[in-house]
């Protein structure tokens, strides 16, 4: 792990996470490492209390921690919620200033740019198309004809957006990711598959972060739509005219089939899919893998192929195992009955 | 939505596709919408009769549907199979005039160009490549050296064709796929797997469309081959020297492996698999999430994994459900004889 | 298939790959054949003892084989891995003498490059980057800053290194694949999914192949790393954190999740995934669409979700098709004792 760009003193640390601090505020760390890894010049985080014990050896200069701990080698930052300690501690060692490079000579920019801009070379935005503030776009990205891209954005190279989509501000979207491209629908008629024309857009709220290889196809009539603050994983595929609420987790290589609406922080585990035209609640937790073949309620957790609660899956896992038992003794059964066959 | 770009009126609609019209042939419509949704200066269709009570209290101007009701408050263009109505009404409201923009001065093209191209910033063409008449490659597409690519084919932005490969006419590819990568084939000696060169192509019949995010690899000897009129959704692989025939539909996220063979209007559901150096007959229809594990005949549907006649994997879900009440019946049984145990 | 553009002696290969040779040594071939197409001018090979009947009525030149064959048609190279043979041949009759066409003048590239490049048009390299001797970037690659990649590097059209990674040699990166972008991973607070920054590197081996549009995160804190000579397929998904061991083989659309190590000569299957945090021991087979949710010793075959030994998946596949019949065994049971009921 490479050293981060800023330090910072214990004291400043505590006071960004609002964490109680025990030990020296004075002592300065310049990077954050795991419990067994972590150096002098480190802070490290207890997130699970199963790793309490290998805290006695740890190097590090401090630890994010819920509750204080006696006797503790290193200073300790008290906190209710470590990880989110964690996460906003290195965001504020590993900050970089923006660039604001402006818009290289090598790309081919139409329509309008906000204020410091950073375009890299060979990346195109077409005409009829609005950039804010802060844009990044970096080399080699396709925005189309007629988009409106927020405020803050970062498109990691060579990602494509089609023409008429909508990205909201602060949005994050990995390399290679395709935005609106178009549904997979067909009228077949005489053994022909007719082109369903998409003339809808995709629609993509503030703070979503897009994967890599992410693939999001526009409406047919109507638009696809990425709930505000919705993470999606690498290899995802959203089908047209999807609706995902706010919050949603997608793991990666997980997808979701046309018209398919998922509620507020629903999880989809790895590689887990939804049919078409389906609802899922809001916090519903899909497991990895899992295929969702129905209308489910929200504020709880499937598994399986086709889904379905995960006790009632973990309950039919086990039953499959036992059928050889099962069999045995029906065996036995038929035998002192006296016709024991098979 | 959009407003379209033409608009027509009832009347031309009707003939466009053929149906009986009944209502004000004079009146124009300028879009399409759903049933639900659809304004007074739209066209909706009802495919499904299960929607026909909403009917009543649609706004659009005509419905496209299979028989005419009485008492519809809007205009009836009735015919077999409205869904093919729609959508070739759509084809006809959407279609533009096609840009006939020349070759960008920012592209770099070898090899020899039909009439009116359009070629985007940054494409490149590599020697001895040949491209039909119409052909649009967007910014960033790749073609390698000694490719041919037939008339009116559109390659989205940065999608990639290695050398070699041949492309029919009409084909649609989407953004960032990839086509003619090489296998996944290697012989393993002393403990190294040493790469099998892959010498085959990939030949892409007319007519053919491919999603955003596909991956065909070419042939190790021979080539992989996609036939007329096949669709293929987003982020499918199809590895070497596969042959699919002509209508398939594979949906998002599903594969064929290596050396596999569907025949002609094969679907393969989302997140579907097919392993290695097997045949599916025609019109198989693979649900979603199956694998495939050996050779399937024809004209019927398929499930689970490992996937079995739709029917036989329904029982044997079922079978499962079933099994903790059989349990209990054969404890009650061991019990009236005397010798329960568990 | 294409002539090779070189040709070579009976005797030249038999030398090159260590067989015996039966038959006339100074007959030149131009190529490489399957059993049934093969032609007088070229090479085959039998791997699999199935197919040896075919060879009576084979037209090639000769035939790599295991074992001598009395009264073949044809001459014979004989050697213990025929397969290997056939590898190592077309490896010599497709080898192409290496462009060194230099840096492209529509390329930009930063830092340093090794000898004899080749770097086509609209690629970029950012600053503080390393390129060895003779590395090949396509068009429209990506290699963001301070990345260090080794020598005779194949990265193929549109290809994207993010900042900060490390290539070894000889490795080949198939068109459109991502390296280095931000791994999956938020601390939820307050309904809000706040992003753990990614300060750690993807390390990539000498020898490794990946396919076309995999992607690969960079390790949160520590690298994310791929061991030497491991080949991965089309459209894997490595997640953050990720190690792989030398050798593995992961096949198309396959995934790891976050931490995961996999240990030497690990197989994953097509479709197969790794739940987070486990650790699959070396030389594990994981079958096509199998799911890992624990950790797995190595040196034997898992199959199914959740993955298990692959026999006791076979039992358990056995056991669900035999419910039926045990439920009218049961029955009949009942019935005989009196109390027959459902």
């Amino acid at each position: 792990m490479p050293p981060s760009p800023n330090g910072a003193t214990l004291a400043e640390l505590a006071g960004l996470i609002g964490a109680r601090l025990v030990g020296d505020g004075g002592r300065a760390v310049r990077g954050v490492g795991p419990i067994g890894d972590a150096g002098p010049d480190q802070i490290t985080f207890l997130a699970n209390p199963r790793y309490r014990p290998a805290l006695g050896a740890c190097k590090a200069a401090a630890v994010i921690i819920a509750e204080e701990v006696a006797g503790l080698p290193m200073a300790q930052l008290v906190m209710g919620d470590p990880y989110y300690g964690y996460a906003r501690v290195l965001q504020h060692l590993y900050r970089a200033p923006r660039r604001a490079a402006g818009i290289s000579t090598d790309a081919r920019v139409a329509g309008t740019v906000g204020e410091d801009p950073d375009i890299g070379p060979f990346a195109t935005v077409g005409a009829g198309s609005s950039l804010g503030d802060r844009v990044t776009l970096h080399a080699g990205v396709r925005v189309g004809n007629h988009c409106a891209i927020g405020d803050d954005v970062v498109l990691h190279p060579n990602v494509v957006v089609y023409d008429g989509c909508v990205i909201g501000n602060r949005v994050i979207v990995h390399a290679g990711t395709v935005i609106g491209s178009d549904g997979f629908g067909f009228a077949t008629h005489g053994g022909v598959h007719h082109k369903i024309p998409h003339v809808g857009r995709v629609v993509i709220g503030d703070d979503v972060e897009l994967g890599a290889g992410v693939t999001v196809d526009r409406g047919a009539l109507g638009d696809t739509v990425i709930g505000p603050g919705t993470k999606v994983d690498n290899l995802v595929q959203i089908a047209h005219n999807v609706r995902l609420g706010k919050g949603c987790l997608l793991v990666g290589q997980s997808g979701v089939s046309g018209s398919s609406e998922l509620g507020d922080y629903v999880v989809l585990g790895g590689k887990a899919g939804v049919a078409g035209h389906l609802a899922v609640g809001d916090q519903a937790m899909i497991g990895g893998m899992a295929g969702v073949t129905k209308n489910l309620e929200g504020g709880q957790m499937y598994s399986g192929f086709p889904a379905r609660p995960h006790r009632e899956f973990m309950k039919a896992q086990a039953a499959t195992l036992r059928v050889p038992e099962l069999r045995e003794r029906v065996r036995r059964l038929e035998d002192r009955l006296g016709d024991g066959k098979e």
